[in-house]
């Protein structure tokens, strides 16, 4: 990277900070109808900007749901092409009565950005699109093949991505696949997040007497569906909370020794998680540490159990029925539809005596992990200590983001998460923002991370 | 018992239902504060009622909350006394326009009384205060002497009612206490239950992290508070339905063999209860039929758990939060205060780590039984088989009557439960009522039972 490209983002800092607050100004909130004229507006504002920063075939492709805006830049002959992918959409504001400023007025304080979109991800879409500007600005040229993808569904689910990437796939086809829409470890602290857990959901509902029964009159003698759940949830986990279902680890991908002393390097102490949730104890399953469990190892949790009465004081009721929601997350290389089938076997198995029970299935999404040592991964850690002078760190997520999982398997390419939010920054709540620290660092690493990716990986694809 | 009273009873039917639907116009709604006054009056009725029919020392006590209505008729000079337990008060009538005709005109269809408190106890208890009337106006005596206690706080729990006991024991001191305020078996089934369980009940709050985590990013790592909670329910009981607090079955007192042949012989079938629940197996503790396993055994049920998501879908939380509702059923001779004491050392021997419990207690009860050949028992089956022509049946109840191990414990004379509803009655619903042909057979069966009661039992206390 040439001093020319850092200048040119030095200079034109508040134009960039004056145009990104002109986006953040359109309330692209994707999950509420009477928004859906700005979503539109939300994608054809950057449209334009990708027009502007010098994309071609700029276009915005309709889909079931929100549009997909793409934009391409194909003339660096013979070299990788990297896909962008981000979204120009944003959560609701609600309770707009948190926000200390307007969350459609992007205002700074303390060299913070404070917007719905700030970081998540308008600031963090914007950023590649302009250092793209910049590389051109100065040297004329980019050193690889850039296209994107920037949808208007994330904070929804993205429910029309994946058909509109199954029927592009020539369209989207690239070498590998950038993403800024996660953060770093801490302020100062870049990470490079290589691996997510998938997940399963469900919900479970008991069915005993057809109403419900006062408890004195027929206590005793008929099941009562919470202690049947009660049985039947408790069938799930050893005490030392491993999953028994049958088979649950079967293809579970163990951590390699470099991971686990990387993870254990970590400032991630046992300690401070305690004192941040106020626990005088973490659990889990043996053998692994909280960051392990987190990162690496399936769960089985309950998100919500409800059956009968929960007012104030007591009502003596044997209730009808009785509920829970489960989730799992998953891990290389546990199948979401494997596991459901076994989740569902479990049930059936253990269904305690004088209770039905019915499965309901909802979202799933794959784990996805990209090899730790990855030419594309180890090229972006570079770009990083470079820009914040500290190493990067390798990490993983508990959490699922589909659309990850999504692009790993229908292209088949690897997926390079580069974010640059901080975890105290407030996304889907109010009084959203973005350290502009790392709005600048951050594009200076993406900047230097187009010629070090340039030097470590070789185009694979046919790129039309 | 002579042919004259039956006859008083005959010729004096429509005037007695007259004056009872004179009563049940009075709305003495005692959960209600607007009907305050309405049950005031209420009291004053049946006072009026019971100077009317020839009672001595009318009074209407005050208590904290509604009034208590004593009565006496004490002239039979070396002769036990009956204490009559009833109660003026009833159910709020809503949901209202489920009624087919208004809640306090009594209407008779099909030899039904309809009117709120028909059965639910202002006509079992102007029953008993009317077959006193007869006898007096038949023979100018009674064969034992009489005390009413009538209070005007049952629907809401008693909750004066102790206080007034422990303050009026000369008072209301009696040799034998009849209640009429349960059920017979069936149509043309006279049932003399002699048994109650008692109850304890307490709420438990389990808390986990300071705030509802993301179950992506700490999902394993941090005990979940609802397979915490879920887990000390479970340790709560064996897949057989034992109770597993260390103690639980100390004292409990096992059934007898005539009890236990008593109970097979009833028209009671587990077929019939599975049909009527819409189940297609029952469960509980080895060894006890379903009939022992509500009247005679112990339980600990789950009244309502909750915490988490409970909304549509999904949401990926580990709730801070968990809770539960227990209540235990009690036998003879369970202390309540011991039984709490035994789940409270259970649940912090059982308390899953990285967690917080509390335990709240609600209310409590004692069980309660009268000796099945009990003189006083034994004289009321004969009555009731004289006036039914059919053998009584001896039951005991799986809910719980405070009140009447409170008379029990208090004044420590056995307690004659001498109900004339039907279960199929509507108590505490829309339109409620009572079937004439039990106010008619009742009363002779009342009637009956005085002299009867007078040939078996001895006058033990000295009443004043």
């Amino acid at each position: 990277m040439t001093d020319k490209i850092v200048n040119y983002l030095k200079e034109n800092r508040d134009t960039h900070l004056e145009e990104l607050t002109d986006w953040l100004a359109v309330p692209s909130v994707s999950a509420l109808p009477e928004h859906k004229e700005d979503v539109r507006k939300g994608a054809e504002w950057i449209a334009d900007s990708l027009t502007n920063a010098g994309m071609d075939n700029v276009k915005i492709y309709e889909t079931d749901g929100h549009p997909v805006v793409y934009g391409d830049w194909l003339k660096a002959e013979g070299k990788p092409t990297v896909l962008v992918y981000g979204h120009y959409d944003v959560q609701p504001v609600d309770p707009i009565e948190l926000w200390e400023s307007p969350p459609y007025e992007a205002t700074i304080r303390d060299n913070k950005l404070y917007a719905r979109g700030a970081s998540d991800d308008k600031g963090q879409t914007f950023m590649h699109v302009k250092v793209l500007q910049a590389i051109l600005k100065s040297e004329g040229t980019l050193p690889l093949n850039f296209k994107f993808c920037i949808e208007g569904e994330e904070e929804i689910g993205s429910p029309s991505l994946p058909k509109f990437i199954e029927e592009n796939k020539d369209l989207l086809a690239a070498d590998v696949i950038v993403i800024s829409d996660t953060g770093m470890l801490d302020r100062g602290k870049p990470a490079i997040c290589y691996g997510l857990r998938g997940m399963c959901a469900m919900q479970v509902d008991v069915t005993g007497p057809n109403s419900d029964l006062h408890s004195g009159l027929y206590g005793g003698a008929v099941q009562n569906p919470l202690h049947a759940i009660t049985e039947l949830l408790q069938s799930f986990r050893d005490e030392n909370g491993r999953i028994l279902v049958d088979g649950f680890y079967d293809n579970v991908q163990e951590l390699t020794k470099e991971e686990r002393e990387a993870f254990r390097a970590l400032p991630l102490t046992e300690e401070a998680l305690k004192n941040q949730l106020g626990v005088t104890e973490l659990t889990g399953e043996e053998g692994y540490s909280h960051i392990e469990r987190t990162w690496a190892r399936p769960t089985l949790e309950l998100n919500g159990v409800w059956g009968g009465f929960q007012g104030e004081g007591i009502k003596t009721v044997i209730p009808a029925k009785a509920h829970a929601k489960i989730s799992c997350r998953l891990v290389p290389n546990q199948e979401p539809d494997e596991i459901i089938e076994k989740v569902k076997a479990h049930i059936e198995k253990h269904k305690p005596a004088g209770i039905d029970v019915k499965v309901t299935l909802f979202d799933k999404g794959a784990p996805y992990v990209t090899p730790f040592d990855h030419p594309a991964i180890q090229a972006a850690a570079r770009s990083y200590e470079k820009v914040y002078g500290v190493p990067t760190a390798f990490t993983r997520g508990g959490g699922s983001i589909p659309i990850v999982a999504t692009f790993d398997q229908m292209l088949n390419i690897p997926v390079v998460l580069m974010g640059f939010g901080l975890s105290t920054e407030n996304f889907h709540a109010p009084n959203e923002h973005f350290h502009l620290e790392n709005f600048d660092k951050g594009m200076e690493t993406l900047a230097d991370y187009w010629f070090e990716l340039e030097k470590s990986i070789q185009k694979e694809t046919t790129t039309k």
